[in-house]
């Protein structure tokens, strides 16, 4: 590669600048081609003037000159352009109605914990959020409380029980609780087939805010690894291990909606989390029981169990 | 919404504050909030640190960086980073052999011609590159020089003609020149079938570097708009429609391989090109000629054709 060349390929920020992907260093871009590649952005963003819809425009814009900035920093080649391009489509072709690709890619470079981080900012004492997971679907069956959202999932039995109240300790009836969680195989309910409602279910607290059901004892388990965003983690070295946990989503009148998780303190995952949920506050100790310790009603359960509290405090909706 | 709500689901940056999508001025974001979010984008930048390809984990960290920048800029809200998911999925889902919605999201954010840019910095007078698109395919029909790569498409018949040098004037014998381009419908042959080869070719340019082919008058089309990208477009008060050209893709030895269009001078699109891919050096002029004016290689036609000169010089390779 010429000098003269070598210059004009460069890097745009000295302050990345290294050893790339053709073993050569670049330290600088030409300013007759810094200016072609700014002429294009300006061009580009030019183009989304006419756009009446004034956070649309914000959005687009925003999204334009980061997406510019990426490619004239890193000075992607066009071999990694198709990567990308072959990334997107095979994402696409795996995703359906119960595998979701691109949310496992946010999830993953913790976009989709940044969008929780700025849409749930901590309000005084109210529980914090962490992501929502690809998991969740519209229509889990109903269990009264007391009852066992299991549906025979295999795994340790867990009694899960607690309140749910807002932010001035005021208990709240008929919050509607959805939870749902994977398996002692690492799966849930809809990854072995599509209509499968188990280790899901709905509750609503009692007039005394409380609830209480039964579940599972969470256990680490792989993000579904077989597609492009498996591939993605193995090649840099990452494991696609989520930190055991047990979703949550809680919603009353005129509190914010709380999409979060349990994660069982002392799990061997825990902070390597490949999805970066995990958040010091939602770490609950789940108490292990004795084979023949009474449970709490009463139920005769063969083998151990565990137990955990987790008291949720909602905060009012629009902060 | 309370005064310390607004304060903490403010903007990062106070040079991007405005009406946002709730109606509310956001200033500043809290020290302890914009706290939250960094120690998260240091956390996801550190799960890349055992990856062993040094030029995957730059683009990983890039990407990461810019990805929660936009985030915490634009204070994506959880309804619009479901909007893009949704949006992803359905360019996925209608992305196949033939149909490219990435290529098209790609190439309407400009992000096809910047990685362009990037890789084909001017090298003394070569020809400029442009966007390849997504209709190109590997087994375009071989022609013969004068042959025509029609194959009775639809349009105006079009004498091509020209040269293919180095940048030291050098004729190159032999290079493989593929041409392509959509009909006067506005439509590629790979968009009536699958299978269906017209309006394609490729041939090679004889001992003294030059070659001839007949081809259509480009005329101006939409790019595919019926998915995903075209609802964008239509949302952002954007036309579809791409400049009228006609694509070359050039290879020969030793030299970088260009992919390039040539456009026709007075084009009623022209700059407005929704791919962004008109460059003045590659405005042509298409010469119109009346009815029965002889062809260079005395082919009878019924009607009016046109003619254009193209004289391709192609940098060294590695530049």
């Amino acid at each position: 590669m010429t000098t003269a060349a070598s210059k004009q390929r460069a890097q745009v920020n000295p302050g990345t600048a290294g050893a790339d992907a053709r073993g050569t260093i670049f330290r600088e871009v030409s300013p007759e081609q810094q200016a072609v590649e700014q002429q294009l952005v300006d061009h580009v963003v030019a183009s989304f003037e006419a756009c009446e819809d004034p956070r649309l425009k914000e959005l687009m814009v925003a999204l334009v000159k980061h997406l510019h900035s990426f490619i004239r920093e890193v000075r992607l080649t066009e071999e990694e352009w198709g990567t990308a391009i072959d990334f997107l489509t095979k994402a696409g072709h795996i995703t359906d109605d119960v595998r979701q690709e691109f949310i496992l890619l946010s999830d993953t470079l913790g976009a989709s914990m940044q969008t929780i981080n700025v849409n749930n900012a901590a309000y005084a004492d109210a529980t914090e959020a962490t992501v929502f997971g690809p998991f969740f679907v519209e229509d889990s069956p109903a269990i009264d409380n007391g009852g066992d959202m299991a549906f025979e999932a295999p795994g340790e039995p867990c009694w899960v029980e607690g309140t749910v109240t807002d932010t001035d300790g005021n208990r709240l009836a008929g919050a509607r609780i959805e939870v749902w969680e994977a398996d002692e195989t690492g799966l849930y309910d809809v990854q072995y087939d599509a209509g499968k409602r188990a280790a899901r279910a709905h509750l609503f607290t009692e007039a005394d805010g409380s609830y209480r059901f039964w579940g599972l004892t969470p256990t680490p388990y792989p993000i579904p690894n077989d597609g492009p965003v498996g591939r993605m983690l193995d090649a840099v070295g990452r494991s696609p291990l989520r930190a055991s946990h047990l979703h949550f989503m809680v919603s009353h009148e005129g509190a914010r909606t709380l999409v979060t998780h349990i994660f069982p303190e002392g799990d061997p995952i825990g902070w390597k989390d490949t999805v970066f949920g995990v958040k010091q506050s939602l770490i609950k100790r789940f108490e292990p029981q004795a084979a023949g310790t009474p449970t709490p009603d009463g139920r005769v359960i063969d083998g151990t169990w565990s137990r955990v509290r987790f008291d949720i405090v909602l905060a009012p909706a629009g902060v």
